[in-house]
């Protein structure tokens, strides 16, 4: 069996930077090394090939009566500019105080290893475990998964699982698990404005007519009421109660509002009314303007009416709010709401739903959850609180990470997300690094999860 | 006495960019050239230094009793750039088709040789004239004047006079001359909107805070109401009403609103009630947003909520709309509007008062006008309706030439200011010309206007 730390500093070597074509022959490596690895716990290994970089699909079949667990992950790293910051080299893992530092280190090969190493030792204990395995390891997601929903669509029947097991969330110390159990979804989309056919002189022009900026900040200050919330009927129609037990999950986490506002550096927090900052980036949807634009931006002034002005924006949804409902509200307000002098263009951009997944025992745990989950769950919270010393948080998260929501929409499957990286674990930035203890600590958690399903035949 | 066509194509010839200090010797190229030409027609010069470019100061003295005029002008010229889009030299002056070609000759010095041809005439006819003449040729305008101001004040006593007479303004056809009455203010300034101390990823943090570009929205979408007006107490109090007589002028340019409308390339006219097009940009004062940025603008989308926002503004004001009190209201006003949870900083740029002459014998003509500037009046309205065949239009621009209501803020000078150039004239562009005919009759005008002046001894 291999060694997990060891196998990472292996795995940090394969330069697979999915975003820069420079790295393929890092990309090749990964893949290679994630087959041998695979293959090495008994798993027959396909490359499925996909526009960009293919996706490593790893086997353990076994009797259709037995339970099935879809393990996720992904090969591809972040690029690991800036260089000049780097401690130690980021393709080079490196232990430095009971962490393993290099880029991939926690986003994702760590955390997929976890699961890897756990299948491992637990087949080397059992090698009967009556347990269907696929782990799936795609090299597209730090580009946006852009192949994935294909990959899903066109795999659904080899993906009909119990249950799909994956580390790519947080938490926020080395004590204190997470289990994610919901996502923002998310669409995004460009608003032009334009008016005259050239940029105009504000003196011989102005007065006359409707300035692109100036309608463009009409129309989106009128997308927020004051209170801060979405002003365009029935944003918030499809938006699910929050349950008492999820408040009280989220309190337990015990962080301060102060320190919170703090750290963002503002006057003031502009929540939803009803929800406390912790709440409103998990429970509640926004319409967020990302960027704005037109006219002049130089130094000093120049006295123009431009001919366009624009902005780049995007909602966050919370359950049910389906993306393609929201943009028709949306769409249409801004449509409704653009002054007869000017021209409004919107360009949809990409979407991804909202997901939440119940943990069992709840009161809106749905009565149709299946054995295997409910037991991965229940696995999971017993080992973490045993392993851990303390019983798992579990949090819906304000960020958005598609393929969750693909993984259920297309495949069926809802996810057992078990969060491992630290704040301290610098993801995307340098000296990315992946705590050793938490590492170590995972692995028996995943085992115990991967051993209560294979036990958990209907 | 010179030649004014073979005068300004040495005048073009020298290369005085004023904005790039490549051309310094352009620039004295131009001061020796014009102080030669004041020279030959009898005047004592002095250069005056500034931090920049010197002013050229020319002078006829005589009896304290006699009416005295100021003449102004500007030497500097526009860089030519760009220079491939030239079918001439720019420095060369080139005739074609009753043209003269060349950077400069629209703007200013045809026009200013215009008046200095005039004067050379008149005093080769009378060299007994009793006419007191200050000729100020600068040669910083074409980069706002900024020495200018200081001028005024140091000369106030050498610039005590009956009307200053200048050309820097323009006319719709060769045969309709304008008489600018009339020029609006201005003001710029800056509003940054500043709310978490970094950048925040609009999933893990959207829905707590003020988006610094959505609270920018607000306060900008406030500033107007849905008529177009400017939503600030006070704003226009200041405001003049417009005579009958102004509105009747401007009937006479006999524009097209639906051509006018064309040429913007508009849907609709947006402007302030009670106002049509041509009305609302002479006699309306405006606040326009003149650029906007913030967060991210390139392609395809990023997620942010970006620490700053900002806007790039300016109000063009009217009689009697002082930039300060305006800028005291609007400011206040924004910082008012300011939302609790970001903060705004407003920074001045710079201003300029608005300013209005009334032709003598309207019913708003001030009773203390003098001799001199009525005599002028009188004059250069007979002398262009016999002239150029048809009367001269008295209209107010929307445009801003501070350094007209300088003149008269603070040397007590009010400006008969004889529109020359034309549409056609590309001033600031490749190929700027003269209309030659244009230049001839604007002479015999000239003439007769200072003739005029030197008889209306009080």
């Amino acid at each position: 069996m291999f060694d997990p730390i060891e196998t990472l500093k292996q795995y940090i070597a394969c330069r697979s930077v999915s975003a820069d074509s420079a790295f393929a022959a890092g990309m090749a490596d990964a893949r290679d090394f994630v087959t041998g690895l695979l293959e090495s716990v008994g798993m027959r290994v396909q490359i499925v090939d996909t526009p960009k970089h293919p996706i490593v699909v790893g086997t353990r079949e076994g009797d259709p009566s037995w339970p099935h667990v879809v393990i996720y992950g992904h090969y591809d790293v972040q690029p690991p500019d800036p260089l000049d910051l780097w401690k130690s080299e980021p393709f080079v893992g490196e232990i430095r105080d009971g962490r393993l530092y290099g880029r991939g280190a926690a986003d994702n090969k760590g955390p997929f290893l976890v699961h890897l190493t756990a299948l491992g030792r637990l087949l080397e204990e059992q090698p009967d475990l009556p347990l269907r395995v696929t782990v799936v390891v795609e090299g597209e997601e730090e580009i946006g998964s852009p192949s994935f929903g294909a990959f899903l669509a066109a795999n659904r029947e080899r993906l009909r699982a119990d249950l799909c097991l994956l580390s790519d969330t947080g938490i926020p110390s080395p004590e204190q698990i997470v289990i994610t159990c919901g996502l923002r979804g998310i669409f995004t989309f460009d608003l032009e404005i334009t008016g005259p056919q050239s940029d105009l002189h504000s003196g011989l022009h102005g007065g006359v007519l409707h300035n692109p900026i100036q309608a463009l900040t009409e129309i989106l200050a009128s997308l927020h009421d004051t209170s801060g919330r979405v002003a365009i009927d029935g944003f918030y129609d499809a938006v699910q109660n929050v349950e008492d037990w999820e408040r009280a999950e989220l309190r337990k986490l015990g962080k301060s509002a102060d320190e919170y506002q703090r750290f963002l550096g503002i006057r003031k927090f502009h929540t939803a009314p009803g929800f406390d900052p912790f709440e409103a980036t998990r429970f509640q949807p926004t319409l967020e303007i990302n960027g704005i634009g037109g006219g002049y931006q130089g130094e000093g002034s120049k006295t123009v009416i431009p001919a366009r002005a624009f902005a780049k924006l995007s909602c966050r949804l919370v359950p049910d709010q389906e993306p393609e409902a929201i943009w028709a509200l949306v769409s249409k307000a801004i449509e409704d709401r653009c002054p007869p002098g000017v021209r409004a263009k919107l360009t949809f951009g990409h979407k991804g739903r909202p997901y939440v997944v119940v943990p069992p025992g709840r009161p809106n745990t749905p009565a149709d959850q299946s054995p295997g989950l409910a037991a991965a769950f229940a696995a999971a919270d017993a080992g973490v609180s045993e392993v851990f010393g303390r019983p798992p948080l579990y949090l819906r998260e304000g960020g958005s990470i598609p393929i969750i929501a693909d993984l259920e929409t297309i495949a069926g499957l809802d996810s057992l997300m078990l969060g491992l990286f630290l704040p301290e674990d610098n993801l995307h930035a340098p000296n990315e690094s992946f705590h050793l203890g938490v590492m170590e600590k995972g692995i028996e958690v995943s085992r115990r999860i991967l051993a209560s399903v294979a036990g958990a035949r209907r």
